[in-house]
């Protein structure tokens, strides 16, 4: 029988690294999604399992918070395991070591859906519950929940982008960790040789599909960056949340 | 000793695969590069070697032709050895397997610098002409040579965009691969459905950085297309080639 938690060897690939020596949040994010998707598979819960039967998981939340990110060509460890499993939603955590050394940590929130109807989905009734037999609350994440940003009148629109091909994941939505690229690209190098980001929350509201059109709100409060993304023509009565994103540095 | 060939397993990451359900070239090259940083570095002629000495390696030109592409989640091998070393210039070759079966080859041509200078360095004065020992002119790489389109003045512009802090590698220039992500982005994700990239050159003229704008001229013959990107305001003097680009579909 497999442990709950599960282990997975990577490296920060050099030519994925940024220009300032180390691999930023939406690669160590993909690396992550990665790892949670091998430890769901192996153990017969993950989207080897759910697409055949029209189900998939949505990330919901994503926190990261790190210390130091691995250098180029270094190896890391991601470790994940499920640390809670209701009827419409499960989190899941993440512990990213250089080494010995952890270097940090992640959390996560994930809902299952109906792919035909779009509809959330009985987490429980998949395989009798079986998922809630590898849920493991005994491992630490010292770190806090999700957290949301407290918007404000006083939000700005600071960047309008039209999405491409390439924004696109294989469902044809948005990849979640292109929203923390756009997002990061906000901000320009000098600023980020200034702010090591330690954290960053994310609330995916609404996906977004190739071709729609994102639009950046910012805000700062309380020591905090809020990031707004909405889709569609800003301004218009089609103007959606896509995710909200809150940026500690 | 180790062998000339150098055989590396990867795997198509899902949250890397694009919305057709395959890896995309910009993707598979940024594994291409990593192969080829390891059986450089394992050969003692890579940047573990060179850096200290104020040397480095650049990507001058690149050709990549797939029959397909690895799918979400497949695992593949990417091989790649050194085809010849000349004192300014050396090729480095790739192919590209899912199990037994070939999906692609590569073929890379190299400069070394001198990264105080920035000027050319000879590759046989490194350890005593020791790289070209690693030369294989042995294994076959069946695809043609590196091509270049032919521009006329009917090429136009397409796009112009601001390159953003995500765009750039660990030097501070604009990713080798991501210019590669913008070419094919000027295509819509219905003309992706229609037409399958089969090849692509790539000769990379001038290095960019985070920030200078890009422009993307776009010209069509003998059923190749071609993509010329420019840094800096077009139509000004200032301008000037980054890279240009042949597609063939």
């Amino acid at each position: 029988m497999l442990p709950k938690i599960g282990k997975y060897p990577f490296k920060a690939e050099a030519f994925r690294c940024n220009m300032l020596g180390y691999l930023p949040y939406q690669q160590m994010g993909n690396y992550m999604l990665d790892a949670a998707d091998m430890h769901a598979n192996e153990r017969d819960f993950g989207m080897n399992y759910l697409m055949p039967r029209n189900l998939a998981w949505v990330l919901s939340r994503f926190s990261i918070e790190f210390t130091s990110m691995p250098h180029p060509c270094e190896p890391f460890t991601i470790e994940t395991w499920v640390e809670s499993t209701m009827r419409l939603f499960t989190s899941r955590n993440f512990r990213v070591s250089v080494g010995d050394r952890v270097c940090g940590y992640g959390r996560s929130v994930w809902a299952m859906i109906d792919t035909a109807t779009r509809q959330p989905a009985n987490i429980l009734a998949v395989r009798d519950g079986e998922m809630a037999s590898w849920t493991d609350p005994t491992v630490e994440c010292p770190i806090d929940p999700p957290a949301k940003f407290r918007f404000t009148p006083n939000q700005r629109l600071v960047r309008t982008i039209e999405t491409r091909f390439s924004d696109a994941d294989i469902n044809g939505h948005i990849n979640s960790m292109r929203y923390i690229e756009h997002v990061l690209n906000l901000f320009t190098p000098d600023w980020h040789r200034e702010h090591f980001v330690r954290r960053l929350d994310v609330s995916y509201m609404a996906e977004s599909h190739c071709g729609d059109p994102l639009n950046f709100y910012l805000e700062e409060s309380d020591g905090a960056i809020g990031v707004r993304v909405t889709k569609n023509a800003a301004g218009t009565p089609d103007e959606a949340d896509a995710c909200r994103c809150r940026i500690l540095v």
